[in-house]
């Protein structure tokens, strides 16, 4: 019998839910001891733990599964990069599978991964929105670390960036270096990172009391941060600095802002975002922006992943700072260093 | 004894290298039939296939492991995704670890994967050089694919991207559109993609009976772009075209000619190389240039793959075409559509 035991059956006989009876199971959860204690008693008497761990996997087989729904993996290798700097200390691995954001892949990837015995789970979105938590049924008891995109429910361990810092350190950052008057170029409203990038900065603004000169919402492209920046000197010709949510809006801003014969940065400064290198470094001028620290969100996630498999699970979101990287956009050339490299900026006020 | 026999116990017995018995076992590779039959004599005779299948892995486990050695993930993900396509069809799925290029770290993961009981390896790289074929005492006679980056052992299984045809076809189109004073913009000369692409734009200048104006190897770098096509017209001021070989240099290769009063495409029409997306259609002009096909690439190497589970390996270099992708850069916008997905060119020879 114990073979074919199932998380189900543990539920019934506890008289709990099949995710209470995997939270009890995993010590994922603060849940209260009685119902934990009826748990195991539950899953001793039908021999699930042991029988559970040893058909589907061997103890701790040292693998973490990734799941990730990144396409063009800006955001999921260098995650998994910081990973397993983290998890081969421990001689842990990391195994990436790619789930495209759709349920049902993501729902049999986790499941194929547990059968081979991963120890642990760390999902890694695209998005900065929040996601639905990953069935309990599907998880069946593996810890599991929401990363970039964090878990809707505040109990799961998710870590994210600090995206209203960032937008607070913008415009601190402008305001230092003189300039007044400061627009923000966004992406879509309907992202957190462009919600939690403007929220900050309005922080900001009214702790200095200063008014931004607009705040535009659109797309995460260039195209748009030129046509905004055109947009906005059109009807405010002594603006001095626009914070871009996204090193491409600043590129195509930069773009916009050369057209109509504006010099970056001594007219205007310009911010990015997300510090890809490949645009913010190789850009004309270079790009001051913000490095998304992804590497640091992977060996963040892991560590407590490893936490969570010692007994001492983490619960809530843990947001990691992203430092602001200077560059020309917003300083002229001094010296050669800091024209791909940048330096990182020093906050004044936290 | 069976469940400690190894594969270099089987070698002795067959009297054949480790090499040779690994690929006599996983039939990979075209070895006599008499020393197959040996070391499969040898095989039975010691217990080896069965112990050591039994012991490492389920028979057909449905997992392909995937080792990258690609940072940023602009080739892995793409390609684990086509790999994912191929493999969900037959109830496979595909597990990505890691290796940053560093071969000790590609064992240890081989290893894990292959105790994981994974079916089958397909090796990614990100340069397009050759690199050394996998030690068979590591993939112990696991069918091994290498995408994008070939294995220097022509026996085995290589997926490559078609780069001498894309030099071929970039030269052809310019000559078509009526482009007389060519030049190419390289990467790193030390690039098999950069030979490659030029060795192929030569043959079509030969076919034509053409001189290019220049050849510049350099770096994949906007910044180079910008000072070829800068030092490309002050020599030869009726420059027509530039073929670059990558979007990075054909971005900064706009914008070098633009800064000298040069209009793309009305005065020089430039190409570019990767169609990666962000590049090239979010460029201004949007970019003409080579779509790598790596989702096509993954698919391939699984399908690869398959065949040699299934007993029919295959040898050798399979090259995938590169489609050329026409937009703006030039041809002068015709209709929208063009702007950013561009259309695909059809090849007048072949």
């Amino acid at each position: 019998m114990s073979s074919k035991t199932t998380l189900a059956d543990v539920a019934r006989l506890a008289n709990v839910s099949v995710a209470t009876a995997s939270k009890a199971l995993n010590h994922t959860d603060r849940i209260s001891a009685r119902t934990q204690r009826a748990v195991l008693k539950a899953a001793e008497q039908l021999g699930y733990d042991k029988a559970n761990r040893t058909e589907r996997s061997r103890e701790h087989s040292g693998l973490i599964g990734l799941i990730t729904s990144d396409y063009n993996g800006r955001f999921a290798l260098p995650l998994l990069t910081g990973a397993e700097i983290t998890l081969g200390a421990s001689n842990h691995a990391a195994l990436l599978m790619s789930s495209h954001g759709r349920p049902a892949l993501e729902k049999s990837h986790i499941d194929r991964l547990a059968v081979h015995g991963v120890d642990g789970l760390i999902v890694v979105g695209d998005t900065t929105n929040s996601r639905p938590p990953l069935d309990p049924q599907t998880t069946m008891g593996l810890p599991v670390i929401y990363a970039y995109d964090p878990s809707r429910d505040p109990n799961d361990c998710s870590i994210i960036c600090d995206n209203i810092g960032a937008g607070a350190q913008a415009i601190e950052y402008l305001l230092n270096i003189g300039r007044r008057y400061i627009a923000v170029i966004a992406g879509p409203e309907d992202f957190q990172a462009a919600k939690d990038r403007v929220l900050g900065a309005q922080r900001t603004f009214i702790l200095y009391d200063f008014q931004p000169i607009a705040i535009l919402f659109d797309a995460w492209s260039e195209e748009w941060g030129e046509r905004a920046a055109q947009l906005l000197v059109e009807q405010h010709p002594h603006l001095d600095a626009i914070y871009c949510l996204s090193d491409e809006i600043a590129r195509g801003a930069v773009r916009g802002l050369r057209s109509i014969g504006k010099r970056v940065p001594q007219d205007v400064a310009v911010i990015g975002h997300d510090n890809w290198f490949i645009f913010a470094a190789n850009a004309h001028p270079t790009l001051t922006t913000f490095d998304n620290n992804i590497t640091i969100i992977g060996k963040t996630a892991a560590q407590f992943l490893l936490d969570a498999l010692a007994g001492r699970p983490h619960h809530g979101v843990t947001s990691i700072e992203c430092p602001m990287i200077v560059r020309e956009s917003t300083e002229p050339r001094r010296h050669t260093a800091l024209e791909s490299t940048g330096r990182v900026y020093e906050r004044k006020t936290s």
